[in-house]
């Protein structure tokens, strides 16, 4: 599994407070306590990927400057030795992203393009793909065009428009996190149902894809009883293919549920990412 | 789903106390308090079938008179209104299991049978089986004939002759609970791997045979850190198939999973169940 902290957002009022008052400890700290819940090498002979989502959700104009200025503080703390940590650049903008990207100095993913149109017109995916053509960055892709399509054909042939985009750019498979998108079962029970489809049929298409997913949305609208959801959505989601999971990886729910669904599903050698997650106090 | 409650077990050293002792009220409160974490009718409309499993695991010589007097505790505190409320008569001897069940008011299932054959050399299935051909009961059959198989193959090998058995005697394959076994993922990483192929293997075949499993075994091994394992093997297994458990019914992380895993594989209609499963505060 590929973790995506998703603990530094400006949706969430503590990190807006800090953002607003540029309060570069808390964010630091943040950041800090994502990485040892993951990486901690005293632990973790082979520890996942983890890629600390920043988002600043502020007004458009000071987006890019509030980006670089989180960017900077989180990459402060990454430590040198730890090669599996970076940043995924997070912005409703894709010519945010396609800006807010070149702050970074370590290999991280842009988060996320679609095949919506931007305010100009223009299509995400032609605004970041030929950004980070040229580099090794990997990039987030939602199976959306105008809305959420409701059939997982639908969600397919928008798979299959964003695919043609990063055959035009160079872009390969292995670069691509695709979120074939999780509505709230709430509203409609077939989400889970259509979301591991989609996973099965793009992973066998695309072996070295990654798929990924924001996956709390599944128990949206179930207030106080969200956990249990979120949880069989991170175990069954994993069977279907998901590689990837935007997540508090400081949650020992959903981490210690993603580890074990590892080790059942044959991903963990000898259980040591099980047994290295419970000595560190995340079972 | 339907649970089958493991509350009730001398193999548990409080409820050997109270079986040695015939503390009667320490039983039936053991029962209510599973009933009323599966059953209760303020909070579920269409609640899961509940088998209350009681096991002397005594000495041999009074297995059946405690077993008499196990049952009878135990039905006393079933509410006549329960319908989906029985027991399972749980005993390592398949004689025992044959005297016993017939101390059941409740049309309940044994717990279980395999093709191992008992020290007199009667194969498990021919003394339960015939017992109960001419009754609605339902019986847990393991896949194993001596000593666990460890491939797909071989388990399947004894599942054919399983039903075969069944035939001969005339038990329905909706009748019957097939336990593929578990082994321990820690010495065993393809645990799983090899439970959910023979689960989609024999659903395959019987669509309307029950498929159940004493899960917690796959997390034997990890003291401590068992529960993240235990919930990934619910999830998981459920949607290879399995649709029982041996679980308490009143452990919120077990049960909040199996209900969670149910709305998002689309057996919970309008998330009756899941909704009223946090009423109940399960969730």
């Amino acid at each position: 599994m590929i973790i995506i902290g998703e603990k530094i957002n400006g949706a969430i009022p503590v990190v807006a407070k800090a953002i607003a008052e540029r309060d570069a400890e808390f964010i630091r700290e943040r950041a800090k306590a994502q990485i040892a819940a993951a990486q901690d090498e005293d632990y973790f002979e082979e520890p996942v990927p983890l890629y600390i989502d920043v988002c600043a959700s502020t007004d458009p104009a000071v987006e890019v400057e509030t980006l670089k200025w989180m960017i900077e503080e989180v990459e402060s703390v990454i430590p040198d030795e730890l090669e599996n940590v970076a940043i995924a650049v997070d912005s409703p903008s894709a010519a945010v992203c396609a800006e807010a990207f070149k702050f970074c100095k370590r290999t991280g993913i842009v988060n996320s393009v679609s095949m919506e149109k931007d305010e100009q017109g223009r299509v995400k995916t032609d605004i970041v793909f030929p950004a980070i053509a040229d580099t090794d960055w990997g990039c987030i892709a939602l199976l959306c065009e105008s809305g959420i399509p409701q059939s997982v054909e639908d969600r397919m042939a928008v798979f299959e428009k964003i695919m043609a985009k990063a055959k035009e750019y160079g872009i390969a498979p292995n670069r691509l996190y695709i979120d074939p998108l999780v509505e709230a079962a709430a509203t409609n029970q077939a989400a889970f149902t259509l979301f591991s489809e989609c996973c099965r049929r793009i992973k066998a298409q695309y072996p070295d894809i990654h798929i990924t997913s924001g996956l709390s949305n599944i128990s949206f609208g179930f207030p106080g009883f969200r956990k249990p959801l979120n949880m069989a959505f991170m175990a069954l989601a994993m069977q279907a293919g998901m590689d990837s999971a935007i997540v508090d990886p400081t949650n020992k729910d959903m981490v210690g549920l993603m580890y074990a669904t590892e080790l059942l599903t044959e991903q963990d050698e000898d259980c040591m990412n099980y047994i290295a997650a419970h000595r560190q106090g995340l079972l």
